[in-house]
């Protein structure tokens, strides 16, 4: 029996606080099963009016997260071990686009709001919007995470070093994501599932919707690569290595993703950082991860074995 | 019998120049090969003292170019169809990091100069280093331009709208590049090989190569899509539709990028600029072409396929 958090009163918020209990505490190693509303707490699917959202929503709430998950003997200074077993979207999702005046969408002279419905068909991994168009899913989580180490509500919006609102295309099943701990427990809550997404999520949404369920074993680890602390997020996918920057802008958050990088590039192959930047000039491609979400994001990509020996 | 551009005294040249004269003058429709020097002018693979360079490299010179060629009823205004059939690299190559002191070397804490000095085997598609690291190759040009309007030379670094040091690793034999022509008879010159690269080219340089042949069959267009006039760099490629967007930092050259590929979507799709938004934020990949080049790089994908209907 593994312990299951279904999306209710008891584990749904809408926030990051070091001080709400966790629902559940469980050993390193356990596999946990979440359930997770869509990142606007939607209560079904998108029909043409109001969104009607569930009662567990209150104003000022941001993304819809499922948990806290607390582990028994995390501390500040460890590594997070999250290792995404299985994501199963709901049968439906949405996705947004001009609903803000942004200076992105400024910039794109983008002056009507637009919505897409999304009926997802689970087996066929495939989603199909009102006017015909389809595209394939490729499941995962925008927000993992776990709250800073201040006291009080934090904003669900900006990812932050020890996670969040990533919104990372990378992050699918299969995936193991290693976070910085920066409270006792770790806290993880999870939500804002999206059925796809391109990097970059240009919109400012992906296909947002709930998942029916997503399984994350959770590991401790107290380093990842040698005696290296770690600082930012850093995945192993199937699409490689996967080291992500957090900036103000993207030109900061390329060079943290990059930094990141090389420690890796170091750590796997014994070079140097100088001979870890050619490899890396070589070998290694910079994505955009999401200029959604204040903080936008830059993640370098490692393919597997792009660099043998 | 294609038109053959040897690498030589007729051919080479270190900048963009409206007056340079062209070595030949084509039809559209006609194939052209080039030969290439590696972008250093390098008369030969890196062996550890200093290189030796070729006789036509003179002080000040950027890129080493093979061209221009002219093609015949080329006028401003009209599109550039340069389509890329075949990309052979040389037996060797070179990659550099830390030579220059740049913000972003800095940034990366890149204190050391590295040089990897690459073996090629053209058949099995793989380089090795001196140091027994190998790398899959996938060749292509740094450079594929045409002068600016503006009378004078002009530095081989920057891209410009109408091409140049693009730099995007996309751009393989299978691709089609589509350029905003600036001046009568396009004047095409092509350089700066890479047998290998990752997104970002993160240490300003790639894998650095001659390309013993490159086929470009060019032609002209009055348009690319509808009535719409193209404004920057454009290809389809093997990886699907890629829009190319360039600015003094990342921030300006995604949404360059963003802003080209929300032409593509509406023109492909029938749908309007709000809804090819949110098309783009679930199926488009944003990624950092070179942080290489004084001006920045970012380019949009849509993979074939990635939006049905």
């Amino acid at each position: 029996m593994i312990p299951v958090l279904d999306a209710n009163a008891d584990t749904l918020h809408g926030f990051f606080d070091r001080d709400l209990p966790p629902v559940v505490t469980v050993d390193p190693g356990t596999t946990v099963r979440f359930r997770t509303l869509d990142s606007g707490w939607s209560a079904g699917p998108h029909t043409g009016g109001e969104r009607e959202r569930v009662p567990e929503h209150a104003p000022g709430m941001g993304h819809a997260l499922t948990g806290p998950v607390a582990v028994r003997g995390a501390r500040p200074g460890m590594v997070l071990e999250v290792r995404i077993d299985d994501v199963v979207p709901a049968a439906w999702g949405t996705t947004y686009a001009g609903a803000r005046r942004t200076a992105w969408n400024a910039r794109l002279g983008i002056e009507q709001p637009a919505v897409l419905a999304w009926e997802i068909d689970v087996v066929a991994g495939t989603a199909r919007n009102q006017h015909g168009q389809s595209v394939a899913t490729r499941p995962f989580l925008g927000v993992i995470g776990m709250p800073p180490a201040e006291a009080g509500r934090h904003s669900t919006v900006p990812p932050r070093w020890h996670g969040g609102n990533l919104d990372c295309r990378e992050l699918v099943a299969g995936s193991t994501l290693y976070l910085p701990i920066p409270v006792d427990g770790a806290l993880l809550s999870v939500g804002d599932g999206h059925a796809a997404q391109g990097d970059g999520e240009v919109s400012g949404t992906a296909i947002e919707c709930p998942m029916d369920r997503v399984d994350l074993t959770l590991g401790l680890r107290d380093r990842l690569f040698g005696n290296l602390p770690l600082t930012t997020p850093v995945a192993r996918t199937p699409a490689g290595w996967v080291t992500m920057g957090l900036g103000d802008d993207l030109d900061e958050a390329a060079a943290d993703a990059m930094d990141a990088m090389l420690d890796v590039l170091v750590a796997l192959h014994g070079v140097g950082r100088s001979d870890a930047l050619a490899l890396a000039s070589v070998a290694v491609d910079l994505r955009v991860t999401q200029v959604a979400n204040q903080t936008f994001g830059v993640h370098a990509v490692l393919p597997p074995g792009a660099v043998r020996g």
